[in-house]
């Protein structure tokens, strides 16, 4: 453990907190040095701060159900003790863009959740199967910023992470997507904890979630752009139409798409097998939390699903079926993906694998 | 009741047999003078027949429980008793089309819940609010197969009543829908009984129903088609595209659509108006199920919803909301209906009341 | 209208308040005159103050969605609207307890569905098939806290709806029940909204609800005392043991009951017997919202079931079914009440109604 | 693999057969020889036989999908190829009965699901933990038969496995319990597939699980017997009374216990530490798929819960909870355990690895 990077989790008692605390359990290159939450659960011990709300199947980890709690808010804490930070604290968005900076100008890399900074210009939005090379930004932010190792990575909305990945395989292989229309089926867990009562999720569904939609379709755009004077430059396609349900299942968020191209158009198996045979760098890297297969296609007429699918390749992998044309656009398919694991803290803690190969953290 | 007229119910055991029971119960035009269902059931008494599998939270009518249950293909035991008769029988579809026929050879009207004849040129599929007018096939009908008094007329699938009325009352007010987008979550009653298992739909939804997408792409250009020599013409326009998926709800089916208009755009505000007023012949004629408002328009941002909309207005109107812009077509919106009322007995009941009220039976 | 009794509604805008606002909406001997909630919905209309929560499938009738919402510790706004008040106020038992008692000394009738005032001696619990000669209470009430004209009287727990009327019948019928093991399946809406998460209750049941068992155990032996100079003695009998489960059930709340007999034991036909003719107190006065029968046994071997029960006879009867010898104690059943009508708004209604036809308001 | 003890599962497409697929995948004793199942699937390949009915999260195993399936009537060619079956098929009892010796008379082990041989008084129904001692009855069971080397060795319903471990242990310390009152919530899996329709469960419990209760009440008592002259003699205690829902849960059977002892009563803390510390010959043994800890007390107030309890140590463990006074009896407390795992495949695995490890099976 000594060589391990020490890693704290700010946010750490919340539905995204607790996951990282489970993926970083037996972490090979990362060690959970600090937990940070709201000042109501500061100086408790996790186990206790967690009482009545720990919501995972697995145990809390021995090693951590004595940790003290510190405050998210407390900068020096973390910094005395950690090299890098997942972020996943529930303030003001404000309030959480300017704590992020006073982490990364503490030295700290700050791997985020938060939707903070999605939109900053020289802040990577990183799904890492898709736009690793976006880290290089991290040289002109710290020059923006006068940081010397600190660094703001972030993530994007869980619910475009059912189809980002099947869709820039796509674009690696050489095929331009210009229009995406998306309905999205997503788990309750997707709103954090309690999240939707059970009075309003029971023989029902809800058919809007707020601000679902435009970051459904914005974010694609940040994560397909490219990079340009060390700021992100957006994608101009494609264009997207998204419409987003919640409904009642735990976990794993569910997308009816359809697509069209422009210029050449590859054919149902071709598309099938460059999803099929898709890697990335994460991959290359052999990164611990890397699924070996970031998209597998299921031939079952009636796949993916939910419960049966989202826990697949340690919940990393994206999940595709019922592949077929559309009658307004090229094709159509459904996309799957673990919406706390790949969506979140999975994703997070995949990236921070990508900035340490990269040497981003030492 | 001596004056009512006096109808049967074919397939009266299953789950939309039992609506017809429930909504029949004290029709001020109709009585049940006939039940019939499979060969298992018959000889007894109907309270009998569906022991155990009675789905409604109504009891059954009192009048209703000792009625014996005949067979469904004995044409001259109901021909004996009733006037008309709802067909909602579960049997092979070549099977369906050739008892129908005979049914209505003997003098019948028969309204039918099932495809078999959907796709039949000179079979009206009706849905009273939108083309009451292809009630005029009828006389075709009988002169194509020598029929005197007998008739038949079918009803779509349930799956594109959440979307149809305020699709037509568009092209009413004189806009073109020419594409659409639509993207259902269906409840489970809509598989009839019993229908998905349990373990299979919770927390978890199916992004597949059998044959449900090509009936949500087809059937609306034969509703929206014009007669021509006897016969339905379909419609050219929309052109559709379906993403059907069921989830864990009891009864209502959501559908989550986007639709471009050629020509003449109407504004969110005019399409609003035209959707509350929008009335038609069943309201015109005061029909006893027509719904007071065929559609309405909840303005709460996160309606309508299946549990909480679905039974407004006897279960007859279609709720609709969410109403803005699309970004790849021109607008969006959310529509919902009860499907084993209005999608199924209810709007059958309906039409039945319009071959009743324009003099079709006698 | 004019002859109606001016009611009020404390706490109007939660989950059972809604349901008076719908009960009272016709109502032929009350009218809603005034609506208090806490001080953030105060002076807001009614439509505005409930806007994103308000729970049912009727809409909020036209006259009230305009009225202005008073603020629930304001007494004498109250005092000067109305003549009875229904109290479903969410604050500090003790605070409730206070302001309860100031309804009443400013003359109000005060019907309460708190906990408050439960075990206060000389204050009817009242569940007006069984108990209601407790209302003779009401003198000394007024006379120990020199009232003229107000009255407090409560409802029990919803827990214990599903068994007690169906003990009463038999204990009224000569038979002594000494001992009682109730398991409850209860439905979420009995925790009020927002109550239990979806995520903790999708392919869920959680085996405990704070306080429930103890108030199973304790409030049935006030509802079967007696009274003894103008206060509740409690009856001794039956012990009860409770076990209190919460299950994804939106409405209904499901017992498991298991008793014993001291003395006389009734055969399984009388006890089913019993139950069916039981009439009492407010079927003979034909109050608006007496059930036409208090209790009804079912004998499907799988009913009664909380989402086909629940409804029956304006969601205010007690189905019983599954009666059946146990080998432990005597006799077994199933029990079944809506919690949040007969359980709640409806019961405390029928509390009202009784009051009015026996002269405690004028 | 050529070491391991060959075995077949006879009714390997259902749900618990596909269960024994997935926790004999890679056993470190014995080796998928052989899988039957009904005519309908004969011939196929495992992938095709259980095409659109694979209800496991994890997928089929690679060395299995092209398996050929065999009929489960065959007996000869499951000899020729195994000396151990595992028995899950689902036919009339009595059929099941003969079947079974059929196999055992060709020299099979047979390990059963099924219910059919129960109550025959020679065959030990096991539960590894309490009653390992009943497998001295195969040298009776083998000489009343004529068999050499086949067995038959049965497991007992699901639904009493929530408490028997914890009756058991209390039972082992020295503590007679004669009393006994038993709540299940019952999860659906428990049913088979497609076991119940998914329109009965959403928003609903059904308090009725046919032949359940008698099970619960009865099969406690053969589990708890003692061999005499190489047969069962049952237990006379405690006397059972049970109550059985089928709930909305997919995996985990919950059951809430009252029970009463006769003679000296252990305080909470010592059942707690019974129960904890409780160990038995499968962990002795060191089988490998025997749980840890058979029985786990989490004090969390609202534990045990069937989502979040059921998969512990590898599916295998007993989670109890609640432990608190009861006012009729002694104590009270709530059990829960994975009723296809520990109370199905999992528990017939456990039993067939004592079998081989005592040297039942060579």
């Amino acid at each position: 453990m000594a060589d391990k990077v020490p890693v704290g989790i700010l946010g750490a008692t919340g539905m995204v907190g607790q996951q990282y605390v489970r993926l970083l359990k037996n972490h090979p290159w990362f060690s959970i040095a600090y937990l940070a939450a709201s000042p109501k659960s500061a100086g408790k011990p996790y186990e206790e701060a967690v009482d009545g709300r720990w919501h995972l199947e697995d145990d809390i980890p021995e090693r951590i159900r004595s940790m003290p709690v510190g405050v998210a808010s407390d900068v020096s804490a973390a910094a005395a003790r950690c090299r890098l930070v997942f972020s996943a604290v529930e303030m003001e968005k404000s309030v959480i863009a300017a704590l992020e900076e006073q982490y990364a100008a503490q030295g700290l890399a700050v791997v985020s959740n938060n939707s903070a900074h999605r939109w900053t210009k020289d802040v990577p939005m990183l799904l890492p199967e898709i736009n690793h090379e976006h880290l290089s930004c991290i040289s002109q932010q710290r020059k923006n910023r006068g940081w010397e190792k600190g660094l703001i990575v972030v993530k994007s909305n869980c619910s475009i992470q059912s189809y980002m990945t099947p869709l820039y395989a796509l674009k690696k292989a050489g095929y331009v997507v210009d229009r995406m229309f998306v309905a999205t089926l997503q788990a309750v867990s997707g709103a954090g904890y309690p999240g939707p009562s059970s009075f309003d999720m029971i023989d029902n569904v809800i058919p809007f979630i707020g601000g679902e939609e435009e970051k459904s379709e914005c974010e694609p755009l940040k994560i397909l752009g490219s990079v340009k004077e060390g700021g992100i430059d957006n994608a101009a396609l494609p264009s997207i139409t998204a419409h987003c349900n919640r409904v009642p299942v735990v976990h794993g968020h569910t997308a009816c798409v359809s697509l069209g191209f422009s210029g050449e158009k590859p054919s149902l198996s071709e598309i099938e097998h460059i999803w099929n045979t898709f890697r990335s760098e994460p991959q290359e890297l052999s990164l611990p939390s890397a699924p070996d297969r970031p998209i597998a296609y299921r031939h079952e007429r009636n796949r993916p699903q939910p419960r049966f699918d989202r826990d697949v390749d340690k919940g990393m992998r994206v999940t595709v079926g019922r592949l077929r044309h559309c009658s307004l656009l090229d094709i159509r398919f459904v996309g799957l993906h673990h919406n706390t694991v790949r969506g979140a803290a999975g994703g997070c803690v995949l990236t921070a694998e990508l900035l340490k190969a990269e040497g981003w953290i030492d």
